[in-house]
């Protein structure tokens, strides 16, 4: 009889995508003008779900203050006003593509979350495409 | 082959958070400004989905009107304009937090619903956070 | 040349419509369900659209983190958690309707944004009902 | 470690609800206004997901300017600004409900989508109702 | 001091853009698809503004369940599920373009609010044009 | 007898706030984390209304795919995907805040709408802050 309850955020950041091994050309044939070397940037907003069983105590599934406070310190804080190339470590060697920031974001979020919950995020980076993952 | 179909309600109610069992002091440092006496309030949206097989007569999984009048009778005439803790039979010694509203609601549709659909329900607190529960 | 630029916050509270001078049948025969005296709730969405022309120094017309503050002191400190009727001075005697929530934010925030500029408020009770005023 | 990534896309259309081996009384109790025989219209928006792998050569699940290529010419060019009854093959002798046109959807999108990633469909007839098919 | 309330209501309907003096062709180039014979169709989503000053009886500027019964009967049972151009008087000469059908929906309001009030609606065609029109 | 039609588009676009004659301390008072010499990105959800007479031939107050090429090549292909401080001529000296934006905006759409039509533009910087401007 599981739950999962979802917390939004979000954070606004710059961003290319570009392999440094790749010429010009194939990284403007691959990521067409995502690879423009100035950057360009995008409003991510966020959805953290978190599963798992009511507390029959409190009622609540998790503290949401608790979980607020994790996602300002491992995302917001991270990444938010960031160049995700040049500022980010996860992404000095990692192309930041909507699926990997997902990916890094997870992670660096199961690291915080108690093992005995799931997770699951929604990452947009625009309003028209997302990114759905829980491990 | 089973397709789930969503319809969208809502209601708008009073609660608190707070156990009696607890002192003030205790309530206001696990609930936070949730547990004010006076109580607060919300616009509770909720996604009714119904899984099934599609009815190859009629095209349809379920009777959206007959879908609509369940979650009439037993969601919105039961919740709506109303104070959780003091007019809900169900919160009458259970804590009306949203992971507990989503649990009283699917039980209540639970029992109207056809045992041979599935059911899950999505129930937004606010626009920023919000529970899934399908039993 | 001017322009106008908005600010969303918001805050989540209980209410109920009522007269104290009119009888429970006439209070409910004009409010319906939101005369309920154990009240009910909302999540108020607010939009603070502060008008003026821009600062050719910042290219800034306002600096939203200062509007962010106002609103927090004198909307978001005041209202969030609250009971409209019981907690909130000018709902003492102030039927606390949507619109009259509408000039009383308003006021609030008047006193506090420079008088060179326009201050506009939108303010949604739900996501189907909503009120504009701008003095 | 499976991930998904959706891409919205939207159409208009015309249908109507009917079978045509039922009378138009038989219609009308099962349909309503929904078998109105000179058609109502909905705006279509669809969110159409792929689940599989990212590749590490590129950090793309898919690349989602060939699936916009695949969603416009399997779903906006064959129903965008139709009348799903008359110029659509598929709904000639299938009843154009939201659930059958989901399917419909996916079964197009199937053929053209390579079977080592998983498919799901979210498809919204109106804001308040929608379905989501996974096969 | 006059305030705006708005209030949300929808309707699903067919139409096409044509002019009957005009060939098919002619039709085709200056219309497009939204000329096509057969029909199509959107969710229109309507916002029915009100300005004038609150009533300090009740704190109303309008009773919104007065508003809501005007606008069912007006819009809602007049051009839900129904095709515009074959079903809808006002369209039988008069070219149903979002334009026009604002044009028609305001008329159609005005006749039956007190002339004391403002009037405006916002039309949404699809969630990505609408058009607003006060007199 | 004017009415106003809206149409939506959008774009990808990093920027960062800062003055070349200010002090990089100077810069990050005034400007906070928005001066990072990184930059960071949003995406602009731009909604560009023009005000007119209905067309007494057509039932159209402009011509829609007109004003969205128009829209496209002025807004998008010269703002998208873009570095707006380094790739847009006219950020060369003008801080690209969100006020800003919007003038430049409104600007190369009104050297390209008849004057005869009235312009306004809304622009969305994120979804909790925007301008309105008409010039």
């Amino acid at each position: 009889m599981s739950l999962t309850i979802y917390r939004k955020a979000h954070f606004n950041a710059a961003h290319r995508l570009f392999r440094k091994d790749w010429s010009d050309a194939k990284n403007k044939e691959v990521f067409g003008k995502c690879s423009n070397p100035n950057y360009h940037g995008h409003n991510y907003e966020l959805e953290v779900g978190i599963t798992g069983k009511i507390d029959p105590e409190t009622g609540f599934l998790i503290n949401l203050d608790v979980l607020k406070q994790i996602i300002k310190e491992e995302v917001e804080d991270a990444l938010d006003h960031k160049n995700l190339n040049l500022e980010v470590p996860e992404f000095k060697t990692l192309n930041p593509t909507v699926e990997n920031i997902a990916l890094v974001v997870w992670n660096k979020l199961r690291k915080k979350i108690d093992a005995k919950y799931g997770l699951e995020i929604k990452l947009y980076e625009t309003p028209r495409n997302y990114v759905v993952y829980s491990g």
